[in-house]
């Protein structure tokens, strides 16, 4: 299985393509889309058609995504929603399958504590995928661990 | 010049078609686009393929929306600004321009005071758009509401 985890944003977007065969999981690709700071409506056009590029490309078979559950600032908050609905539409109109997870969900699947800070998540997720070096910038990592997170739990949903 | 208002929402959009030519405002089409209680990102997929066929179909010049600015419960302003993110994304993708309007903007466009009630609001669109009922309900009013307010707005800037 297959399994793309997106940390969503406006400004930038990590992703990360994790592979589970049993109980094996393997990075198969991560990255950053960046969005350059142009009006806002071109702006989630650029997001969305480049997610659903890569998804086309890379057709996983589930997608996880990062919910939003609070922000200090409602305004970044707002923007970065804006973001996710064209990435679940991007996801949607593909005919794939969307789960969102909430972050304290994310650590415990990763590290095994709801309140693991970015540090501990990053540690865990170069760990399980066997890396040689840590997936950087905090997006990527944030979204491989995303990934991470639904591997184990579709494989707890299929016992 | 054609103007499209939309008044935005994940349950249901208001939208209303105004043609300005000189002074004189006309109300072209007015309703509602509704989705059902279905999974949020097919939700978000039915929102943007209805809201894009919508515009495709009418042509209008100009788009313009109600921006978020505040909601006492923040999960459903999360999703009344995902909904936001499709919306934008029909029109730039069409390649319209969209301009967003804060509520004390389009009440004091259309009343003349930021702080006026929707049933002022409707009243003062029924009277400028002469029609022989008030549209209903408050999301088809606010977005016709919208469009007179970019019409006034637009024809402001051209002087």
């Amino acid at each position: 299985m297959l399994i793309l985890g997106v940390d969503p944003g406006l400004e930038r977007v990590g992703f990360g393509l994790v592979r589970r065969e049993g109980s094996k999981l393997q990075a198969v690709e991560y990255g950053l889309i960046e969005t350059p700071r142009i009006e806002i409506a071109d702006r989630l056009t650029l997001l969305h058609d480049q997610m659903r590029e890569l998804i086309e490309r890379t057709q996983p078979d589930s997608l996880a995504i990062e919910r939003l559950v609070f922000a200090a600032n409602r305004t970044t908050a707002f923007d970065v929603a804006k973001a996710i609905g064209v990435i679940l539409l991007a996801g949607a109109s593909l005919g794939k399958p969307w789960t969102e997870y909430a972050p304290p969900e994310i650590k415990q699947a990763v590290v095994g504590q709801g309140n693991a800070d970015k540090k501990q998540v990053q540690f865990m997720v170069t760990k399980l995928l066997s890396l040689a070096q840590a997936p950087k910038p905090d997006d990527v990592s944030d979204a491989l661990a995303i990934a991470i997170c639904h591997a184990f739990r579709s494989r707890t949903a299929l016992r």
